[in-house]
């Protein structure tokens, strides 16, 4: 993975970064999203740890780049610090499940595993926001910024349905469960299909990447594999369609 | 709608084309897929009425043009003839709708209104081979020729999956009728949801574009409109993913 351009991101406009560590520390503060914070390499000192302790408060990730990266965004006296602007805002795990109970709604949530092409990730955005998804968890690492590409892909629903970007899938799948929600995971080979899963409980649906599917750590730690059962002898479908028949199954069950 | 060229169609090589009236109609003789034949407009004479009476036999559409688009294509002593060989075979629809009833299966079909982009039609071809879908209807007007990058999108199902292209919708539509399929349309704002109508009778489902929805001729000739119910107030889905869950609630119901 290249540390700050993806294929389908270009390098950011300078009107969408943030430079230095005081200007950064002070966005975050103000609880501006941002995407990512760029921080050279051993780079130590008070500025240093003031921006990752906010960071880390404020679920931004830090990457350590060698100051070649810093300088490749023109920008001066950037002093080993430069952050990009989120055109989307990013939610807080907790917080989404929080609300939603509040609001007496059955949580459902769709967990990204591997699912990286940000026009991909746009367009299952668009089928969940139809399909009454509650948030999508995307890991922090692997994806690129979600920016006008897959905006566009989703048809503006990623500017509407909650994005939550995690750390870790493994440890979001552990929150769900200290939440009561189960989490249930696409598989081509398993054995249950969808419709002998009970959609209508508090869950999540883990979907996976259409080469390598889901990670073996992660779907050990879920609840319950299921499969989409098919007709053709057709190798898959792709990634945003069985997640659309996925959640038109999940519909059906809650009615 | 330009006539041989299309944003996701480059022009044919030399390799893909049929140059001249009398090879041409040898290789219609010989049943020789082709995806078009592109003849001098005022034309006439007996070359050009064997040409289009083997063309209407074998259903192979055919472009009349002004000389400077034939000239375009770079090939010597086309005498006012080109056709372009096709990459995958188209099937007779009434021939289709007899071998699945031979098989004694129940036919679903896929009429495609205004699903112009090859991609698209790709890509509904890759979920219609994954969920049993006897054939897929396009219209042979406005449609571009189902090239490589189409074939691609479809992960090769579009050479797998007959694809029945129709001079007239309508027409086709009559055809089913008289198949005794009924002919059910997706309509945004119908009033019957898809779990409410019996898809597991032979039939066919039309799917019109993103932008424009099913014509209103066609729409009318129709049996039955349907929604599939959505929970947010989103405008519509992506047109595959909206036929993947069409499709699955078909499987569903044919159990």
């Amino acid at each position: 993975m290249r540390t700050f351009r993806t294929n389908q991101q270009q390098r950011p406009k300078k009107s969408t970064l943030i430079v230095g560590p005081e200007a950064i520390s002070k966005a975050l503060q103000e609880g501006k999203a941002l995407d990512r914070i760029y921080m050279q390499n051993n780079l130590t000192g008070q500025a240093a740890d003031v921006v990752r302790k906010l960071a880390q408060e404020h679920q931004v990730p830090v990457n350590r780049v060698p100051v070649e990266k810093l300088n490749a965004f023109h920008v001066t006296d950037h002093n080993g610090f430069v952050a990009v602007i989120s055109k989307i805002r990013y939610y807080d795990l907790q917080q989404v499940i929080s609300y939603v109970v509040d609001k007496g709604e059955v949580p459902l949530l769709l967990i990204l595993d591997g699912v990286t092409d940000i026009r991909n990730i746009g367009a299952i955005a668009r089928t969940a926001y139809c399909c009454g998804v509650h948030a999508i968890v995307i890991p922090d690492k692997g994806v690129g910024a979600l920016n006008d590409d897959a905006i566009l892909t989703s048809a503006g629903a990623l500017e509407k349905i909650p994005v939550c970007r995690v750390n870790s899938l493994m440890k979001a799948v552990d929150d769900m469960h200290l939440n009561g929600l189960q989490v249930f995971a696409s598989e081509m080979t398993a054995e249950t299909g969808i419709r002998d899963i009970d959609l209508s409980i508090p869950c999540a649906l883990v979907i996976g990447s259409e080469e390598k599917g889901i990670q073996p750590s992660l779907m050990k730690i879920c609840d319950q594999q299921f499969r989409i059962p098919m007709k053709g002898d057709f190798e898959s479908l792709n990634v945003s369609v069985a997640t659309g028949m996925m959640l038109y199954e999940t519909m059906r069950q809650r009615g």
